[in-house]
């Protein structure tokens, strides 16, 4: 048996980051698929089960049962090895990143994105013109900083960038943004991080179909 | 000079986290006025002198000069010694409920607010319900979970605790809340809070005027 099992599926982005960085750690791990779009993890069964928030990724890993996906990413930095903070200082400005990922770039951009193409009803046009001028203002803090250095805390690429890389590499078609013409401080980091050796973007780790919204 | 000066404003809930745990720890600290409401953090001077993301609150301690409420937190837990965690699962725990809170909880709450009473113009009707929706179902996690124990880790408060109490003590005509009613897990949980020694109200502990849009 595998040393970590990810519950997961491939449009999620939040999974994705745990999924990413397990690849990138080149350890041995085995996806476990959550059928979310018919409803798995809103039947008591899963919760009770899996997770009683109903969120997706959950690792597991011997008798750890970890959800949030930047508790996982903190929590595989510290256990594997790789990717993590050599300092206090440094802990610090993962963290900063996380949060900001958490509460204005992967957040904004997942529900965006989910509205633009997933959902069954698009999303309401002020809503999504709402999250729109967020998502606009996460990016163009990330793209300044990443114009400036390689990766968010400099030369070497760390958790913090697999936070923010959650949701980068879903196609153009379920969100809009061509990031080479309109953020290329973000495009060229994304293409850095396709690089790393052990990278596949969350349609090749993640079980699950590939879709667009039919309306 | 005190050993920490805070930049904040009595209407943000995000500097509250870091005043009330300044507060509850009964260290010697200032406030910093902030005049957010007049552009200040828009200016390049502020963004060069204070914080180039142009974010409060700002924690200066020594050399050491740090934003994002949830960094602020785990630095002062650290330093002070005080409201942190014992152990990594602990760790863990209070960052799967801080992010819990940049993600879900804080972040659509103070938007909500910010609409609902703050903002120059009153937020868009389907923005509204759509914010709403979310902090409902962030609330319905907290409450479900503060009903059954004392504080978020059990049975003594944390970091994870003053996380997610930013927002919560800011009267009903701010944001239509009324916890006694809507969510008494919630409201009990505050009440608990209010308790502990140090304890002190956003308009108590930061400076700024209070007021109401004018509409």
């Amino acid at each position: 048996m595998p040393d970590f099992r990810l519950h997961c599926f491939c449009q999620s982005g939040n999974a994705y980051k745990a999924a990413l960085m397990l690849a990138l750690c080149e350890v041995d791990w085995e996806p476990v698929f959550v059928d979310y779009f018919n409803g798995e993890t809103r039947r008591p069964e899963w919760r009770e089960a899996v997770n009683a928030m109903g969120e997706v990724p959950v690792l597991e890993h011997g008798d750890k049962r970890l959800s949030q996906s930047g508790v996982i990413l903190t929590y595989l930095a510290r256990t594997i090895g790789k990717f993590g903070a050599d300092s206090e200082d440094e802990r610090s400005e993962i963290l900063r990143w996380m949060l900001f990922d958490n509460h204005k770039f992967t957040s904004y951009f997942a529900t965006y994105r989910f509205l633009y193409s997933l959902a069954p009803q698009p999303g309401d046009p002020a809503v999504m013109a709402f999250l729109k001028t967020r998502v606009d203002g996460a990016f163009a803090v990330a793209d300044k900083h990443l114009a400036a250095q390689p990766f968010l805390l400099g030369d070497r690429p760390s958790i913090a960038d697999v936070s923010l890389a959650g949701y980068m590499f879903f196609p153009k078609e379920e969100h809009g943004y061509d990031f080479a013409v309109s953020h290329p401080g973000i495009h060229a980091w994304t293409e850095r991080l396709k690089g790393l050796p052990g990278w596949l973007g969350p349609y090749e780790l993640m079980p699950g179909e590939k879709f667009l919204a039919q309306r």
